[in-house]
């Protein structure tokens, strides 16, 4: 440690064990390994000397944003060093005339979007952790959020990259045009990728226009979920092109209600919110409230103020704190093609019954993205078995119904036993060559993501 | 070759060397070199037989659409087996509560959309030859087109394949959902790779809503082609949303004027034709025709009928074939920040008038996405020094302004020699070794691409 201590500024290697703790986690429940320090990376230089030094001694490294992950690639493992990014922070451009971001990783996500907000422009990809979230997180994850049912995931707002390889080198992925396609696609492999191939040290991000209007806004209540999801279908097949489509179960609910006194009626089993941000906004949202009429809702009301509409989107961001208020969480991620949403909530549903799990769920449904929380009690360590039972029904359901372990969130630590069953032996094999070829040595973020 | 005429139905190998001449070849002035055989391959256990063929011969293999590429990825080489895709032509399954279709690579793009249409959707991918290219090639070369201003190119509309390796194993990437993060990200990598990493022998594809109304459209005319394209960064900066914008100089106009006499004007140097398919359509071509206006448009003209609009969208549509009455062609492809795009423009003519060389341009305007085409005469067998030695300025110039050499044609045999330029010796060494990963025996397309 003394050789990096020496090779970089004062103050960027922290020893202290408390303070490395600080940097060991994400937002799951996993116990982090032992970390031997941890960087706080200001410059790309600062993190090529760091990778060299790493590779020289075999170090691990676990790079990391904001640690709002919930799948646990950022969670620190035995021996390695931490490598955070949060403090490079610059957005070193923006260019409204070619609608583009150049941003360091440690900007946080929405303050890449107000700063394109200035501009008339926004960067559209707003995981529900936005607000403390970092644009090197949201890479590393793809993360999604509740604007990429109409815009995308970050890999679709990603144009190019500044990557540094375990080895110091530093490469550049892509481009700053809208299209190009020199050669192949290294920055969609970056993307998603976990920290397991390279540290991301600057991206050039496509930012979009920002509707001239607030959103139109509804929200819809139903007596079943599964009336619900098929207003879901509905409106998807009705071509409504919601830019926001997210469901809520009664359980996620009563753990809003029972924080934030929403007045919830006793026999709603679930809760539509839906927006639409295009120039016929007012249309498709009334479309929308007839087709969750036509499904048995039994309250569907459009917003008439926009703050009346934040409100509302403020109880779908408030969801997982409110489940966190009831225990220990095992959040997770599955994502079925649109039509098998209901068969996909039925089985979840099945699953908490049948192991007598509570299991809160939000989905964003115009996506097919369902976010079933298993609740457990603070005193296990982890999720007790009936959990990973419940757990193990859900994600077989998924991938029966043409689905994916997981929509946004990533494979992490949390999903790596049920990967198999998802990627079969070729492309296993094949990523793990993938990866020799960008870390021969192994040593960025082992054991996570493949 | 007896070997592999044995081990595949009758009438899939074609030894005849006429017949194998009819596939050696793509849309450039190329001339192919002397392959050992054709297979026109009908399913995916054909393909992976094939494969393990080559394999086992060392035979060089090259896959091949509808031939309508404009870089020679399809183009035969000295020794090798052709491995034609285009019998491959059933669309499997259309969903459209799913918004999915799944096709096999011999289908033709405009077909896939037809079929989509049929169901109020839509494929959105439309590169100008989409009445004769086919998916497999579409996916190869990540082709783009008129509509990618607004949805997109290839890799958008991509979510999973089933893909034959050089080995002949099968594997199936991404997903049938509209997300997934599990693993790396295969599927954008084999889109764009260009028959390099293996053969694509079905495609998950996404669908999208089609508009309710046929598209607004405006042409407007310009005595200055650097006028159109400062009227192009006005209607993007204004944030009207093209779903089309596309821009013709004088050469390829009077190309067209020459042919079907559309009644060219003497002062005109620039047509601009605008598309909106949005919901407020008529009002975004209203702003687009005040922005042309006020960018110096002598004329400009909202279409009063969708007759008129398929009219004057048929002009773009008829550009290459008219420069294809002029002369041999060597068509060009850079794209650039939108707001280098009168910078670009400036650069193709003086390159042009430096070099005496005829340059008909038209440009995906929307996109920075420029298409010179070098005219030349049929005698030369290969572009005269002139021509090489403009395009090297073209170029170069879409380099130092911050662009590539490529928006959506790909690299093939043409653009390998400025490929280390963009490309920087990092990431060609990785492209290299990826490469290695799919095909250790480089016998899948070797020497195109990267």
């Amino acid at each position: 440690m003394k050789d990096l201590i020496a090779a970089l500024p004062e103050g960027r290697v922290v020893t202290d064990p408390d303070v490395i703790d600080s940097y060991a986690r994400d937002r799951t429940f996993l116990g982090p390994g032992q970390a031997a320090g941890a960087v706080l990376a200001r410059t790309r230089d600062e993190v090529a000397t760091t990778l060299k030094w790493a590779s020289a001694h075999r170090v691990p490294v676990v790079p990391r944003g904001a640690g709002t992950g919930l799948a646990g690639a950022a969670t620190a493992i035995e021996g390695c060093l931490i490598l955070s990014l949060h403090r490079m922070t610059a957005i070193t451009e923006l260019s409204p005339a070619d609608e583009i971001a150049v941003a360091q990783p440690g900007v946080i996500t929405a303050d890449l979007d107000r700063a394109a907000r200035a501009h008339g422009l926004m960067y559209a990809p707003d995981p529900s952790s936005y607000e403390i979230s970092t644009i090197g997180g949201n890479l590393a994850t793809n993360a999604g959020g509740l604007r990429c049912v109409k815009y995308g995931v970050t890999r679709d707002s990603t144009l190019g990259l500044e990557v540094v390889l375990a080895d110091g080198r530093v490469l550049n992925t892509g481009r700053r045009t809208m299209k190009g396609v020199t050669g192949y696609d290294l920055t969609g492999l970056f993307v998603g990728s976990e920290g397991t191939l390279g540290v991301i040290t600057e991206a050039t991000l496509r930012l979009r226009r920002a509707p001239a209007e607030p959103p139109a806004t509804i929200a819809a209540e139903f007596t079943s979920f599964r009336d619900a999801a098929a207003a879901v279908a509905a409106i998807i097949a009705a071509g409504c092109q919601p830019s926001m489509l997210e469901l809520l179960d009664r359980a996620t609910l009563k753990a809003i209600d029972d924080w934030k006194h929403i007045g919830l009626e006793a026999a709603t089993q679930a809760m539509l919110i839906g927006q639409s941000d295009a120039a016929d906004s007012a249309t498709a949202i009334a479309r929308m409230g007839e087709l969750c009429e036509e499904n048995g809702a039994t309250f569907a009301a459009v917003s008439s103020t926009p703050q009346e509409a934040e409100e509302l989107v403020a109880v779908r961001r408030l969801a997982y704190e409110a489940k966190e208020r009831l225990g220990a969480c095992l959040v997770e991620d599955v994502c079925v093609p649109r039509s098998a949403l209901p068969e996909m909530i039925s089985a979840v549903e099945a699953a908490g019954a049948r192991h007598d799990v509570l299991i809160c769920t939000v989905a964003h449904a115009g996506d097919g993205n369902v976010h079933p929380v298993f609740v457990f009690d603070r005193g296990f360590a982890e999720p007790p078995p009936q959990v990973w039972a419940a757990a193990d029904e859900v994600f077989r359901a998924a991938l029966r119904l043409g689905g994916t372990l997981t929509g946004e969130h990533g494979v992490g630590l949390l999903k790596r036993r049920w990967l198999a069953l998802e990627a079969g032996p070729v492309v296993t094999d094949l990523q793990r060559e993938i990866k020799a070829v960008f870390d021969p040595l192994n040593i960025m973020n082992p054991g996570k993501a493949i």
